[in-house]
């Protein structure tokens, strides 16, 4: 079996924090390619819409030439395996994301016995960042500098300025 | 006072996993009648309707003479002493769910110091499986079928085609 | 740095149970005056409105004259600002609310350096307690008698029967 | 297969503290005859002999001719088969208690398939008590008579006083 | 009752990182006076005796006046009360700080119902350091001047090159 | 930076489990060559010397050419600097694994920013298997064929009878 060299980081990213872009940037140090790809048919409600995270994404990761952001639908193991590679990375947080992620490792294990998820531990700077968090705090006209990269800080006020509007 | 032989299991089984009838039938080892109830006033929307869950678990539990399968509203207890048990059965399976079962079964304590909830630990091959994952994998066309009993996992297909179309 | 004598505990009290009272009345053990400030904009549904949830808590806490009841609206860290203090508390019940809780006292941190969260084990026999599993069991018609103030314990009474009419 | 009539509630006892005394009398509620059994071959050190540990047992459990206070070493679901049970009781006090108790039970399981754990929450009052930080209360003079009977908080009054001398 | 300006933090230091240093001088800003209480009988055995650790913590906090070191045995709630505190500081670091510290907490409190513990979230650029992991690191030869301070390790440098030799 | 091919697991394997031997085949199909490091100057007491930890090892993954069996004493990051490898390759089983892991990884990164851990969720049927309860099974008597490799089992049968002698 050919070692691979690429890898899936999937997530909602509603919108993109710090702590997404420092695994997606470790990742890097390890993988040719790392595939964003951006869940597009989750149940749960977003901020910003598909296209918008894409484009966030995309511009964020503009000088990444190994980041590519995609969206999905269905199944992560098929994805994974539409994109050819077998490596999915996670990020861990804290105690209550283990839960869930080992869940869902084990889940996707159980759908594709071929695909790995690797989880990498958020840098302790990052720990407490959180895009529901960081939402809320931009509601409430909280500066979010220290937390997403410029171009979702500018996004996210000028999407609670819209809704006040 | 006499010993019990019987045991509630209660539930949303919203649906049945291999991971309730686990317990349901390591529990039926153990008590003589195993009432199954399923809560009917539950605040949180269901894929399936009371009646669908009661149909789909008789159904599973056709071979187990034992598992008395009810729905119930109301407070735990009160059904508890309606059936006349004093044990209540519940399975844990992640860190998640000890810290809300804890809560839940002191609050039932409190309410009623006759009952008491004895905690199962989950088989280590269903300790990634839950129903709200399940209804993930199968609305994304995923194959169940490791996941849950074969009747559930027809009307898992059923629900998913129906709604597609 | 002059050393402060006041305090804030914030919450949404929806409603107050005996575990944020024991919290409260601890923390007047320590601070001559508690700001007990009800978040106004909070994105959750609530049985009880702001008004009712103010009027609760002044009611209940008229025999502690420390104990000052107000509402707030955006950051925590502005409304500790505008009342004058640096120190917020919160109660830890379980080990969910110990995820939660770090991350946002680090994110306050972060938002005003100044601010520091201390944190108060809940009391033991409150442990098992939360608004959430409160308002479960007065829906379903149980007693709460030993959960929550008599005076929440007849709103939460009428609030159901008004309901249920 | 016949419904059993027992269980068994294993452990060091070094020594009984008011959390395990309430699980053997709740486990008493459903269970004719409980056998309180001591660890004999434990590769921790104790504070207490195992025949004193067998003795303050027997003398706190005199009252309750269903407790069977009884020495065991070897494996536990050997001990079981011995005394013709197929239940094993724990308690489950803190989230450190439940990861290692789970593993236990998982494993005990595999040893023995027909042996089963059963969990009990600890009642709240006693969620604070363990052994180990009784016997660090007691060596540093401490009043330990709310978290052990009066048999025990004698028994390291004695041993603590004799040690000193 | 008079508010109280002063508080302990207790600990056994062995060796004080920049986790326990940064609760101090953090403590600082809210008592006018930190009893930084070196734990004497430990049954646990110590790289440094308890002559060394009182001389290093009072060299490094030799900026601070409010900071008082002082070495204590027997009960902290004992300690507290000959110090005149009611105020027992403690910093959380992770989950299994918070299931031991929750127990302590609570056990001190029963051993007296007028001392409070207050408990401090790590600062998140210290969440991974402990006094054990720097030992093993410092053991080991590896660098540990992120960690902590200056003094402390030269210290570890001189203890850890005299062992070898 | 170019792409690596190696990895590192490194552990103390007293002895080795189904558990270990999960990951490190689940490894090699990620990485050509995977450095099964066997930690030798552990303060914690073994059963099993170094040489016959690396002699079990070398027998056990004979079949597995990419699998090399070293010993390495020192810090783990020089070790991988030595070998050329930039990736840790560490299981997760348990949460109170979770607490410890995270704080090692944290620290090796900062001991050397070029090292990363990446994380493997154990099996879920290996979940509840440590080399500890393992031990303490074999101590006992009792059968461990299920949870560890027939080399394994032969040594732990072979080491304790002969200190029953």
């Amino acid at each position: 079996m050919p070692k691979l060299t690429s890898a899936v980081f999937p997530g909602t990213f509603d919108p993109l924090t710090n702590g997404h872009l420092d695994i997606i940037t470790r990742a890097l140090n390890f993988y040719e390619r790392v595939y964003v790809a951006v869940l597009s048919n989750s149940s749960k409600e977003t901020l910003f819409t598909v296209q918008e995270r894409l484009d966030q994404l995309r511009e964020v990761l503009h000088d990444y030439p190994g980041a590519k952001v995609e969206s999905f639908s269905g199944l992560l193991v098929d994805y994974a395996a539409k994109v050819k590679t077998r490596v999915i990375i996670r990020g861990l947080r804290a105690i209550s994301d283990y839960d869930y992620e080992t869940q869902v490792a084990l889940m996707n294990r159980n759908l594709s016995s071929d695909v790995e998820t690797f989880f990498l531990i958020t840098r302790e700077e990052n720990s407490y960042i959180s895009s529901t968090v960081v939402k809320q705090v931009a509601a409430l006209g909280g500066n979010v500098a220290k937390f997403v990269p410029p171009i979702i800080e500018a996004a996210l006020k000028s999407k609670f300025v819209s809704t006040k509007n």
